[in-house]
């Protein structure tokens, strides 16, 4: 008969709490460690051991889970217990920059920690549930030893390659597609309610249109994938007009369009650099080739 | 045994185009005006009539709809034929602001003209199919008079008020949420391609999330109908602090992010007046308590 492997988990913010209570609820013995302690009350009363330090949180840690609010933050509770992690294989589940991923792992490296990085992209709710949706990057033989172990946490975990900092560069550009279109839905039931449109009798015609979003979201790919911009449907310049009629209608309703004139001044230059009859994809292209050199605005 | 009710169709772009040629499939008598005639040579050689003046196109017309660049252009052409069109019904699917169908359907009764004012919510390719969806607004017994021969242009169609602004708004309220939408969605790609992940590899979890953006659209609407911003997931201070990641990553990336430091901005102005444990639903309360009073950028 094997034992569960042991489990740590630092950082117990709500998604920490909720990441330990999986562990504990699949049978994995477990050590919790909050800076500030009394978040592992309810733990600690379901059975978890809670450690003062760091170092003597991992120690005996088959798997060590961490959970907090930045990288920074994440460097600052492992650097103290570098000697007790050394051989043993951290988790890091902090979401932060796929840059700042990479640095850790490299950190990592430096004092023999085996190094997962991971990104949870759906909400606390869902953990130890079907619809929790992991990804991680790193090792790939390291993510199989733990796969296990990890399956606690619920729904789908997908490892998507070796790269460290892969997780945290889906997490980080997916981050970015919803909030900027939750943005632009905030945005659009002002105008709508600023117009005298409930949001009931908005909300039909708007899950329509994400809908639409939704089935657009393939092809985008395919066509950056393929450098194919030839507009089937709509043009670009066709599009920035209807987007002038939102920055116009949202001005005259007193509303801030400061988002929506971003949005079309990226269309326009786009539209000036020759772009005017390409699909809307072409815009993905052209903040591409528009990008300064990397780095280059750290080095002055 | 009743005739068909003969339409005149002014504007023969790809829109205009689409709409002569459904209600030519459906037995409809019809006359068609473009300021460059040739666009109607398929249709004329479809059967439908072709007119030099717009007075002489809305002679004997029971329904005269348009479909132009935007209403400026609409009310250049209905204008010289104000004599001709009294009486009859003007369907005006230009797309504009909803100040400029209010203007226009002022102007309109003015002249003793009905007037209906409508969007086409859906790509030229839906129209005279299923997939169409057309919304209109203005009198509802003169919606009800034309129904009939509307349906020539297929799909699911709604007559949303009497405001003739109504449909126009929810047109330009739509056009935000899904443009904006599609920068965040554009910028995604271009943030993973720039971190060395595909679209293909990139979209499956795109699509997860634009799910994800489907389904918290009726609690949005809920909240803002009923004033209720409490957190139940995400706080408005949370979702801020991974923008701020998506802005970092995506300028060490290279790539511009003013669309996103603009929603981040809005964000922080929210969590500013003490907004910051409310729900992503807050910023739509925040945009309209903001908001100048209506006209106010036109005073000066």
């Amino acid at each position: 008969m094997t034992t569960s492997p042991q489990v740590t988990m630092l950082g117990l913010g709500n998604m920490g709490q909720a990441l330990a209570r999986a562990f504990l609820a699949h049978g994995h013995p477990i050590t919790v460690w909050n800076r500030s302690p009394e978040k592992g009350d309810a733990l600690v009363a379901a059975s978890a051991r809670r450690a003062v330090t760091v170092a003597d949180a991992v120690a005996g840690a088959d798997l060590v889970v961490v959970c907090v609010v930045d990288y920074v933050a994440a460097r600052q509770l492992l650097e103290p217990a570098a000697a007790a992690l050394r051989g043993r294989t951290v988790v890091n589940l902090t979401a932060d920059s796929p840059d700042a991923a990479r640095e850790l792992a490299g950190w990592a490296a430096g004092h023999g920690i085996d190094y997962l990085d991971g990104s949870i992209m759906t909400p606390t709710v869902t953990i130890d549930t079907p619809d929790a949706v992991l990804i991680y990057s790193g090792p790939a033989d390291l993510y199989e030893r733990h796969t296990a172990t990890l399956a606690a946490l619920g729904g789908a975990q997908h490892h998507l390659g070796t790269d460290p900092g892969r997780a945290a560069a889906f997490d980080v550009a997916l981050l970015d597609l919803f909030w900027t279109a939750v943005s632009g839905l905030s945005h659009a039931f002002a105008l709508a309610k600023a117009e005298g449109i409930d949001g009931a009798d908005f909300a039909p015609f708007a899950e329509g249109l994400t809908s639409l979003l939704l089935s657009s979201v393939d092809e985008h790919a395919a066509r950056l994938d393929e450098g194919n911009y030839d507009a089937d449907v709509a043009t670009l310049a066709t599009i920035a007009a209807g987007v002038e009629h939102v920055v116009e209608a949202s001005g005259r309703a007193g509303l801030d369009t400061s988002v929506q004139q971003a949005v079309l001044a990226q269309m326009r230059r786009a539209i000036d650099a020759g772009h005017g009859g390409d699909d809307v994809s072409r815009l993905t292209a052209a903040l591409l080739s528009d990008r300064r050199p990397k780095w280059a605005s750290l080095r002055h």
